[in-house]
């Protein structure tokens, strides 16, 4: 990324992560052991452990952008931002889990269940998912948009949304080498990972109190978005350095999973990813010069290397 | 139970029982294989085999009378009834997995993970949870207390409530014998389970618009009869009928648990449990007689038998 707004975007994101990192430390209860009634420091510990592990802070980004995209304040979106950054957390934790995908590195790192043990990791993950609730319920104003946010966060979430694409992710590992279509595999990826990059932009037109036709155009967005994301991750794990992913490559291939190389080849796979990154840009054309990070972030992904 | 009013009791318990059960069903999607928007049908499947696998439905229970004592209607409440009984069983089925208390029969029946298999369990567990806050933010109004409801809900099950509690119980587990004090003990199930059992009360009065003296009614009440609950649960995990409890008996002290028994002996639990059931009833005074549900309820759990 050397073009002058490629430059532009790093500096925007590095500024943006920070800001999400203080407000997502702030959110943890930091509390000493004995009070009763307050988090036991070993929950807290382990949340704080996954949560704060860095990343690339994505979906609370996508928040903050839409926010401003739509004329609104970032600063007001950014409960809803830490939320969803902490679903999306939680969910790494109990995929790390050894019934799930039994994976020991994350981001670099000991997964929660490694550095602390099973039962402490799945509680952090409900702890959570659970506290996302409570911020965006506590903190996200007007409270009607609040509502509307928890609402958006829990559909895109729950059994039709993230929890459901795993469950479906998981059985189609059963399922025989060959089986399988490029659209199921679109259908998987829209509901485990599609549906958690949209809520974001949602919840931060919602915030904005944005029109119908804004929201409707961060939807089309997040949808491409989220696909040519998967696309990237899919070419990252056949070509990535293990290095700076923090994670195993290659072991999609390993599970039999179905990825976007299998079905279109690498080069087919380039080309579908950029043509969903054109089709992001086009869809947040009507907010012009405000939609310029969604713009520079739709573009960057495809550059992205880990 | 042979009084008039315990025979009533158990008219109403039976009928709001039935209700509730209509209502959660009616909540689980229950969708065809294919779907690609839709919650896969093992999922649902697995939802639906905790969520209706019968059980005292306490919690819905305390929702719905709660708000007929504030004068409010009982199917107004249905929505946060089921929410908080979703939540109750999401935390059963991720207690019961092997990493946690290790439980293989739950309600007479095989527990989640063993009937399905533990990821299952665990996204079931996952996707009641984020359910639970999806319908009441869909469907609890005024929109005002749909969103104090949901901060109820979180504050009471999340890292400083029922998740924090059960962390706070797995630790005291690795101590040794004779540490531990009364005090302690009830602070872990002021947490674990008395939290759960408030909520539903406070929500239910929300639901209602009950005034503040109301609802710190509710919450007086609501924290004696937690205590007096955990009380006769320990008194049955010593002299329980397996049979009719459906789960293994003589557990809790088998894993080196702190239990009232250990603390107090048999017969000095029996007297704090009596104690506490006549706060209970003391507390919802005001009420009068639209609080008389909740005061047979008070003084059934003394005499229950599972």
């Amino acid at each position: 990324m050397t073009s002058a707004s490629g430059l532009d975007l790093s500096l925007y994101l590095g500024k943006a992560r920070s800001l999400v990192e203080e407000a997502l430390s702030r959110y943890i209860p930091e509390v000493g052991e004995g009070e009763a009634s307050a988090c036991p420091s070993r929950l807290s510990s382990a949340m704080r452990y996954s949560l704060l592990a860095g990343g690339k802070r994505l979906r609370p980004v996508l928040c903050l952008m839409a926010a401003e995209a739509c004329g609104g304040d970032a600063e007001a979106a950014m409960p809803a931002a830490c939320a969803v950054e902490m679903i999306h957390t939680y969910s790494l934790i109990h995929d790390d889990l050894p019934a799930m995908d039994d994976d020991d590195l994350r981001r670099g790192r000991p997964t929660c269940h490694k550095a602390y043990d099973e039962a402490t990791a799945i509680l952090a993950g409900d702890g959570l998912l659970t506290l996302a609730f409570e911020i965006v319920a506590r903190d996200v104003r007007p409270i009607s948009a609040g509502l509307e946010c928890i609402r958006v966060l829990a559909e895109s979430a729950g059994p039709c949304g993230m929890v459901g694409g795993q469950m479906a992710d998981l059985q189609a590992e059963d399922r025989a080498e060959g089986e399988g279509s490029l659209a199921e595999l679109e259908a998987i990826h829209r509901r485990k990972t599609g549906a958690l990059l949209r809520a974001p932009l949602r919840m931060g037109g919602l915030i904005a109190e944005a029109s119908e036709a804004s929201l409707s155009a961060l939807d089309r967005y997040g949808r491409a978005v989220g696909l040519a994301f998967q696309i990237v991750d899919d070419l990252l794990d056949v070509e990535g350095d293990e290095t700076k992913l923090g994670k195993r490559v290659g072991k999609d291939d390993g599970l039999g999973k179905w990825t976007y190389p299998r079905f279109l080849g690498i080069e087919g796979s380039r080309v579908r990813a950029r043509q969903l990154a054109d089709e992001a840009v086009a869809a947040i054309q009507p907010f012009g010069e405000r939609g310029q990070w969604l713009r520079s972030l739709a573009l960057a992904l495809l550059e992205r290397d880990r």
